[in-house]
């Protein structure tokens, strides 16, 4: 296997420099001279950790000591990069140039798949694993900053519907403890299939997002209620053709519990006008089939890389068009390199049709991102800025 | 090496056979025969995981696939343990029975320390890393219960003597939105060395403790603050002589501007009456110079594995014996199997000669547990009974 990829190699490299010259000969992912040494620890390590690294380009170097390995690898983006052992037992290497924003990786040491000690851990893919951030030109909009600052809260409820205990993060602005006579309105926001109710608060910055746009006066300070919306849903007792019910035992735990403890113990302004739900991928598509049924129930809606909402749709639930008065869609550039179909359609079309029909929609494209974090984040910021201002 | 271990071994197996029959024989720490099949998964493993599991002897079973692994080892109270790999290369081990409560631990594959895939992650020993619960008796104490919960908030401000913005968790009890005109004490609690302001509402449970104690009349609801006390230090600025000064730059951060930002944003008394300071290991040291320092600040001292007070600190400290209404020390008891001196001298001695001398002093031992998070816990169970009732 190893001889036929040598073989394959050299015969693009002859192949390349008989079109291109010498300097364009590369096959393999890493050319080692090519890499912009100006490596700098990853935003997200563990405090004190040199490692993982990131370059100029976005490539992420790693290091770790396992004397005895035979084989260590870098896994990140779907793909594998070899790390190299120096003679101490000391393995390191590079990936190729990654997108701006956060990827999830892991290492593989010998087959084993583990978290990288280098790196923060983030809940993502069903696991905590490593993290790592590739900066961005537009980074500031989620930096810590010194600005009055909201806070992130973990708390403890009751699910009737499920019958446990569960825990909810929930943001409060600025000052949301010195004025106990102001009430807020109130965003849901829903992490993707395989995340939970951490993420948009750790990888997602959903606290700094808001806390940097309340200080520039562009956001009406809102209350963001996070919960785990990978209730479980029982894709066996649903027919395909009817689409898989991603909202199912979710629906029941945020229509029955969460917001009626949210709206009994945090000052929100409870009534449908206030009340906005938003979500990436699964998420999304939670909330499109959460708003398309319940439009007494929320009058925002933002679905980030998860659909769109179609003619189609609010001729089956009218009332979604006369009460909902926002619709945000959203997705990262990369998403809609190839034309987008399923999930009912060309999201672009169909949210621009609907701003035709008299709906106040937006469709924003998150440049040269996917289906990722830097998406979803850009896509909160644009969202934030529109939500309860009509 | 090897074969002196062996012949060592052979000799303590004979010895044990001719002493007390063959039944004792063992010398290996694991004896797979002797071990008691029935292990759970722990209570602290990521949702799904069937791996790490603990069984009834407090044993620890870990497994990973590691199909190109020379040699795996569970790295679990400074002993490693190998683990053994089957026909499709997953690697499974046991460790040798643990005392009760929560221990960090981390796999070695290969040469590489890293954390367990299976476990939650957990800050201390200077990393996020993996832990494990051994059930005790007596942890219903910190169970997360269908009691009211209270509310674990992330707060950042920004501190002036250390020109950064911070983070701060706060533990406010239920009922604190409710009742706008009430106001609380406040205990500012420290973790250990290598730990952070994590480890109490993580690994420690001090939310559940109190959550519990409140709902039973047990305790006075109060706001617990942990901050970060592993704020630089230079040792070798500080001569061997005069102690290592521990609470050097923390004492700073915490006295100019945390607890300012505490009480212009939370509802605390703000008065010395009302206000305690308890830490773990490195913060019940930190606790105890910077209350023997301020005992105009502090009313309420609590030192968890973490040194005593002597009656040679009051003669130079009189107002602390003089101002400071309850002191509670505590260790857990294999930390006293030995005769324990430094640190000014045995505690449970000292304890008992202020108490002899009129103070309010408690010394509790947790029973079978060592420099370890149960002591601690079991520690600020004892304490939150005692603390701001004086």
């Amino acid at each position: 296997m190893k001889q036929v990829i040598m073989r394959y190699c050299i015969g693009v490299i002859l192949l390349n420099m008989l079109m291109t010259g010498p300097e364009h000969s590369g096959c393999f992912a890493q050319s080692p001279s090519k890499i912009i040494e100006d490596f700098k620890p990853s935003s997200v390590n563990q405090a004190g950790k040199e490692y993982p690294q990131v370059n100029s380009e976005g490539r992420v170097r790693t290091q770790i000591s396992a004397p005895e390995a035979k084989k260590v690898q870098l896994d990140i983006g779907a793909v594998k990069y070899d790390l190299v052992k120096d003679e101490n037992g000391v393995w390191t290497g590079e990936s190729a140039p990654q997108d701006v924003g956060f990827h999830y990786y892991q290492l593989n040491i010998d087959g084993a798949s583990v978290p990288d000690p280098g790196s923060l851990y983030f809940f993502g893919a069903g696991r905590w694993g490593s993290g790592i951030e590739i900066p961005s030109e537009d980074q500031d909009f989620f930096a810590l900053k010194d600005v009055p600052h909201g806070e992130l809260r973990e708390a403890q409820y009751f699910s009737k519907s499920s019958n446990t205990i569960r825990r909810a993060y929930i943001y409060t602005p600025p000052g949301y403890d010195k004025d106990h006579s102001k009430r807020y309105p109130v965003l849901y926001l829903q992490h993707g299939m395989g995340e939970n109710e951490t993420g948009w608060g750790n990888q997602g910055h959903a606290n700094f997002i808001l806390d940097n746009l309340i200080a520039e006066g562009k956001a009406v300070p809102f209350i963001i209620v996070m919960e785990n919306s990978s209730v479980k849903f029982d894709r066996s007792r649903t027919p395909r053709a009817e689409g898989f019910d991603f909202a199912g035992e979710f629906k029941k735990v945020l229509l029955t519990d969460l917001i009626p403890y949210v709206e009994a113990n945090y000052r929100v302004m409870g009534d449908q006008e206030h009340r906005a739900m938003a979500g990436l991928s699964m998420g999304g598509m939670q909330t499109r089939l959460i708003t398309l049924a319940n439009p007494d129930v929320f009058s925002q809606v933002g679905m980030f890389s998860g659909g769109s909402i179609s003619m189609d749709d609010v001729k089956n639930a009218p009332d979604f068009k006369k009460n909902v008065k926002l619709l945000f869609i959203s997705y990262g550039s990369r998403e809609l390199e190839k034309p987008r179909g399923g999930f009912g359609g060309d999201p672009k079309v169909n949210t621009e049709a609907l701003k035709e029909a008299g709906m106040n929609t937006h469709f924003y494209v998150s440049p040269q991102t996917a289906h990722e974090w830097h998406s979803w984040r850009r896509s909160l910021y644009q969202f934030a800025q529109l939500v309860f201002k009509n």
